[in-house]
């Protein structure tokens, strides 16, 4: 199964604990630099490597739909589907995937459901041996690890947590928490953009160093932030319990709307899914798993729900088909 | 079973049809102008004669609640409630009523449920010739019936037919044919109040006026009327119906609301009732009978559901049980 379908450690409000590492290979220019030639060098290195259950797949050899779809799951980025030579390891659940050429040489990035920096770090740091015994890393004693973007020299250390806090959005106080964390050195931001609104109530905290700062402590510091917001959401959703019925209510009708729409646009669908998601984990809704909502939750977007249904579908018949689809899942 | 649980002919927009006669006692004098004495001896009259399945209630052996409730369900008209002496002959299926002391000396009102003038107005006319053997009636060769109100003279007939116009109003048609139906001899309005709007898409129509006209006469103006205002229902819902799945997605997401909703006041019911039916009808709804939305249609309402719950409830909670009733209902 698919990790983003399963439950983790604290799930009723951590979606997910995400270690990048980026990495570049020595004697190897920079992606911004690298000719085709230079690209295809660095594929091939990978091409007849072997990784314990891990596959790879080139990105020409793959539809759009199939492509847009992995960066909806959060495997690829989306500046990877520019490049022309770029390609990626990926295991059976997806929670392992390897980058390469994309903006630096490769980008491990592993996955865990809910809060679970132990087994992400665990995993993630396997590849990156593995890996390192195969190509020799660009490594500086005085900047670490080589990148092409200086934010991520020194560890290649990228820590991230998803987080849904639709409870601190219902009281009023989700700025208010996010200005604060904001200025301690964390990034934490919408899931759709810097400005933007968190599409579904999802927020992604992550570290904006680094450099001069070990693994642990980039880790810790995640973990520390992640507790707060974890035990102010916790808060919130004890206020809203006591609005009683009232809530109750609110909650309520809108898993009766995504049990009887009949047609439903993405953004309809995520804020609804939020709620509901929400009812679930108080306890507010009784017949409907955690799981299920994660499974609505991934396969509702644009492109998963085209690939779910293994054909192109213009906006009008994706909302039908996504009203199917929630039906489908939720019976 | 109540009569307005079940369906009859055209219920798909058809809801009732009612006869009722105004009638009088000789020698007494009318209404307005009776003392507490003379009310008392009418009802005196009625106190020991026996009437085919009909059981008298004195109203003021009953409680408000109740009162109410026979109001809501259109059994007792609301002015005989301010009546001392007022009382009232009912049959089991509520089908048959006889007000005794309302605005005039007897009111006789049956209803069938659906498009049903004969059965009304033979059973009607049978219960009226039970009791002018008990009673002499007021009548006279020029002015026939004599009323209290100058518009029941003659016949003292009114008849009247309950349709439920949903599709009329969803395609914006439905005030232009009431200008145009208005301007016949026959009333046509909102189930509640000459000018506000109709609730739950209820509309009745009835003839003006009763003198120099016969029974039949009556009957088949207002059965024409009927039929012109259901054929154009219809001819709506097939627009309705061209709209295809926004219009299904606008029905299915109002049942949704109807069945997962935790409070709901009167008025919302009565609009998703009115949808749901609607839905029902047009086979847009296949998973829930007619006689299923005739229940909530009746028993949500104020009164009728402190009755159906035997205790006297406040706003909040009336909402909140009206929830659980159509739960109940539904499920």
């Amino acid at each position: 199964m698919s990790w983003y379908f399963e439950n983790g450690k604290e799930s009723d409000v951590v979606v997910s604990t995400r270690i990048r590492f980026a990495r570049n290979i020595k004697g190897l220019k920079f992606e911004s630099k690298m000719s085709q030639k230079d690209e295809e060098e660095l594929l091939n290195k990978f091409k007849n490597a072997k990784f314990d259950g891990l596959k790879l797949c080139k990105l020409s050899d793959i539809d759009d739909i199939t492509k847009m779809s992995l960066v909806e799951r959060h495997i690829l980025s989306k500046d990877i589907l520019q490049k022309k030579n770029a390609a990626f390891l990926l295991n059976d659940d997806e929670s392992v995937c390897v980058m390469i050429n994309e903006e630096d040489h490769v980008r491990i990035q592993v996955v865990k459901p809910g809060l679970d920096f132990e087994n992400a770090y665990k995993v993630a740091t396997k590849v990156d041996e593995d890996i390192s015994n195969l190509v020799e890393y660009a490594y500086n004693d005085k900047y670490g690890y080589l990148t092409t973007c200086p934010t991520n020299l020194g560890t290649g250390l990228r820590v991230s947590v998803m987080l849904h806090l639709p409870a601190l959005r219902l009281t009023g106080r989700i700025q208010r928490i996010l200005d604060v964390i904001n200025k301690v050195n964390v990034t934490v931001r919408g899931v759709y953009g810097e400005n933007s609104d968190a599409i579904g109530d999802m927020y992604q905290v992550s570290n904006k160093v680094s450099l001069g700062v070990s693994e642990q402590e980039i880790i810790n510091n995640i973990k520390k932030i992640t507790d707060t917001l974890i035990k102010n959401e916790r808060t919130a959703r004890e206020i809203l319990k006591k609005r009683g019925i009232a809530f109750e209510d609110k909650v309520s009708r809108m898993y009766g709307t995504l049990l009887y729409a009949k047609k439903m646009d993405y953004n309809e669908c995520a804020k609804l899914i939020s709620i509901v998601k929400l009812g679930v984990d108080m306890g507010i809704i009784k017949d409907l798993s955690s799981e299920k909502v994660n499974k609505i939750r991934t396969l509702a977007k644009v492109s998963n729900l085209q690939k779910y249904y293994k054909t192109k579908l213009d906006e009008n018949e994706r909302d039908i088909k996504r009203a199917e689809l929630i039906k489908e899942i939720l019976k």
